[in-house]
């Protein structure tokens, strides 16, 4: 039985935040499958302006992993209590839910990160962190794992994150595999952050 | 007046060969726009899985910047003469041609690597670059330049290269400010390969 990975995508998520966990976890295709839901479901655009199409939330219930992108669009999203509160059930159900730069705000909006420590994008660090007091944030760590959440520091960082997941669930030789073919060299190391102190952006 | 990027899509290409110099370069959306196309155009699949919504080629003539990606799929397109034809056409009228892990073989297999230097992906090198004898094939390379080709290494070698282009056409501050954001640390040597020598796949 493959593993649904479901990716919760919205208009204008960070292209990247998404298909850099994609490509390390669909690599798997015989463990794996993956699957691009939406809230309504439909056509919609990465901020970069790539159209991916995708299934509503509904027709793809129970997935055993869920995968949240974030971007800036995501400061909408996390005001919508009908997408947060489908996010919540899918999440509540999941075996593993995995985030990737601001994509954990849409979790601690949903109240599922309080009292566990989880990180987010540094250069935003500042200004969303204060929202969500109840989370205990790390500022500095690429990715942090608790319980089933896996939550990621900025775009790039969910790379290392999924590499980091795939060893833990499919083991060091599946992750060995794909970083070759990838040409990526895993940095294994999550509290290794070079961009903890980076400056913020005003939004 | 923004440059148009148009990223060449087949089905099953590597998600992350496209998608990664899709987020370096239309991260910079005031300078950038970026178009998915395919040869007929609609709807194809990722080799991960993405169900992504192309424009077809003729509808998008005379990109400023060409994008190639690639993956297992190359080796079908690779042999489509229909498809070669169009690729030479769109890439001998752009100002830039990208390419991304074997997406130089598309370039290849259209005659325009002929007598320049470029790379592929190292873990298949042994058995694709025999194909195409007249490219100057460089194995130990994360990516190479050419006038007006870049061609890079696997998969991820592809945000490497990007930047590299960024800087080139954009200058320093605009790569330096995505990488902040995309919390990627630059690899800024093109001959630092540390996948030259890996295992070869059998496929």
């Amino acid at each position: 039985m493959k593993k649904t990975v479901a990716v919760i995508m919205y208009e204008g998520f960070q292209t990247q935040d998404a298909m850099g966990p994609i490509e390390v976890l669909g690599d798997l295709v015989d463990l794996v499958e993956i699957r691009c839901v939406s809230l309504k479901g439909g056509l919609l655009k990465t901020y970069q302006g790539v159209p991916v199409m995708t299934e509503p939330m509904d027709q793809v219930p129970n997935p055993d992993i869920v995968v949240i992108p974030g971007g800036r669009a995501t400061f909408e999203v996390m005001n919508d209590p009908e997408f947060i509160g489908k996010v919540r059930s899918y999440v509540e159900s999941a075996e593993y839910c995995l985030t990737v730069c601001t994509g954990s705000l849409i979790v601690a909006a949903a109240g599922l990160l309080d009292g566990r420590p989880a990180t987010t994008n540094k250069s935003v660090y500042e200004m969303v962190t204060p929202n969500f007091p109840k989370v205990e944030w790390k500022r500095k760590a690429r990715w942090v794992k608790s319980g089933k959440f896996y939550t990621s520091s900025g775009v790039t960082a969910g790379i290392d994150m999924a590499f980091d997941f795939v060893k833990d669930i499919f083991g060091e030789e599946a992750a060995q595999a794909s970083s070759y073919e990838m040409e990526y060299q895993i940095m294994s190391d999550p509290d290794n952050d070079p961009f903890f102190d980076c400056p913020q952006l005003q939004l």
